[in-house]
């Protein structure tokens, strides 16, 4: 079990995370449309406990091995925003899922939509799958204007396509998020009117991340899948998505050296990640401390630059990182030290490492 | 356990690693000196006991944690390699460790001496230490005119010095290491000298890394703690450390996706980790491929350029990603497929996480 007498570790500030689920919550209900966190960002059944106490519909998750954890937990409404490719091994676990689950899956090619008929097998007709476009991020779905026929191709072979969805993903970054949220827009309502036009139904347009949420006004969006917005992140920090207020996960170190202005702390990639996107100013931010840079990150150590002669923190200090993506800092961990009213709870990260 | 049958998941094979591990023992034998693998890159008991039939004088560490791992599985001569702080958590887990193993811990300044001395109390004199001192990579260690002062410190607050430590990582990089090897032999000298002048005897100078390793004609130094030589990685590729036939670790990952030439495979940043030093060519490489390149990296997705029109791989192909970073990836999973004579062995990492 984690000391969380100790330091590194990661640390959850249960008050703001509760705002945090709370207010996108009312968020989405305000818009009148679904609301399907992604919970690979916290892997915590206690976290999705309260995302779906504030009234979401149900969970979105990236690989079979995170859905199974949710299935078991009791969870029952997920959907693995995947383009997944179901060897025998993944098929034989995704008919295992339909038996305990209502599961959708993704998929964004013909090809793709025929080996997971064929997995599927007997069970194709109970497996829900969305069909994903790209909306400009350039990672993975097809066209908007391909959506109907890869729709077509899962329809005519058994499964029950019930929609589609796009990550606008290249939202992250400072003065992205509005022109990825209106390329989100266009692409689901192009895409929607390409399936329609194969003449099958398109109930389902999933769309949303956690910097475009909210720049959706007019979007044609059915559901949102906002994921890295319970803790929020160094990320989002730096593009203006969140505040620091708002930041629910921090990871508390020691300052273990201190010389001139720069600071070096025993939190490093193996406990932060080492995202490190190039607009970013640094490897995470320092809570508190605006002015400081974390100018340089090993396995076990920040390099802070302080950025002022003033309170330069010395040997034995606490401090508390930001980390650039939470998500993957929460992988690293097998808990979090949940406080609230001056105690802390342990929070078990159920699904970490469940990549495949 | 790990479902080895599908994807992603580390692989190794194990006759690389065995003659990776042969290899550097031999080496550090025609020196003369001792070898002290760093065991944060493995954190296996099984690789670890490989080192050690092979010759290994003893481990390297980073943390505690991973000390209280290898000392629990039986092995004995432990150096943290780490400015260690010890609060009153760590303070008595190292004591704890006293009992069972011959523990060495690195410091770098007069009060870190002090307060591991205050931590160790009645059991300071079985406290071995080694003040660290920067060779150029400037992130911890003392300057090596001031090691003796440090030295000094931890001497007359009852500690048993017995010698000095640095790490160059300024090495890594394409045609760093060189310099850097000299720069470390130097660091070694001036530091020796140090402690000497002040009438304390300097038995142990500690230095290497796999890239300066096989630079170091001439060094003064008595003992080597490389880590990553075990596997290899793409950063030991790129900065031509190795060939890929000594690259002992791969990410087997399923391509998911294939438009153009850009290939998607369903292993990113939390099977591979995220590492992206601006001298490499992208977010690992992909084995038997030298003109592919890792162009993009998400939580579950990496984006291959395959660099050619020709054979470009199609949604099901397996394909192999050298992780950039090999101690990062390592320590996202809990089990790596260890393949030998057509057999799977299953390899726990078992001091994974362990980072305070």
């Amino acid at each position: 079990m984690t000391d969380f007498r100790t330091t590194p570790h990661l640390s959850v500030r249960v008050p703001v995370l509760r705002r945090n689920v709370e207010g996108m919550a009312r968020f989405a209900a305000g818009r009148g449309i679904a609301l399907r966190p992604h919970a690979k960002t916290h892997k915590s059944l206690d976290i999705a406990r309260l995302q779906i106490a504030a009234g979401a519909r149900g969970l979105t998750v990236a690989t079979l091995g995170e859905a199974e954890v949710f299935a078991r937990g009791g969870f029952a409404d997920l959907f693995v925003a995947y383009p997944l490719w179901l060897d025998d091994v993944k098929a034989r676990r995704m008919r295992a899922l339909l038996d305990v689950a209502e599961l959708r899956l993704g998929v964004d090619s013909v090809e793709g939509a025929r080996r997971m008929a064929v997995a599927a097998g007997a069970d194709a007709t109970r497996l829900r799958v969305r069909v994903e476009v790209d909306s400009g991020h350039h990672r993975s779905g097809t066209t908007p204007a391909r959506a109907g026929e890869v729709a077509a191709a899962a329809a005519g072979a058994g499964l029950a396509v019930e929609g589609v969805f796009t990550f606008p993903g290249h939202g992250y970054g400072p003065g992205n998020a509005a022109r990825a949220a209106a390329d989100e827009s266009a692409a689901l309502s192009a895409a929607r009117d390409a399936v329609l036009a194969e003449g099958l139904p398109c109930p389902v347009l999933s769309g949303g991340s956690t910097p475009t949420a909210h720049h959706a006004a007019g979007s044609p969006a059915t559901e949102l899948r906002p994921g890295v917005y319970v803790f929020n992140d160094a990320q989002q920090l730096e593009s203006g998505t969140c505040g620091e207020e708002a930041v629910a996960l921090t990871a508390v170190c020691t300052v273990v050296g201190s010389r001139g202005g720069t600071v070096l702390v025993d939190a490093g990639s193996k406990v932060l990640g080492a995202d490190r996107p190039a607009w970013t100013s640094g490897f995470g931010r320092v809570a508190g401390h605006p002015l400081a840079r974390v100018v340089a990150l090993s396995e076990h150590h920040a390099t802070i630059d302080w950025g002022t002669s003033l309170h330069v923190p010395v040997p034995g200090d606490l401090l508390r990182v930001i980390p650039n993506h939470v998500c993957n800092a929460v992988n690293l961990v097998d808990e979090l030290a949940a406080s609230e009213d001056g105690f802390d709870a342990i929070w078990p990260v159920h699904a970490r490492g469940r990549n495949s």
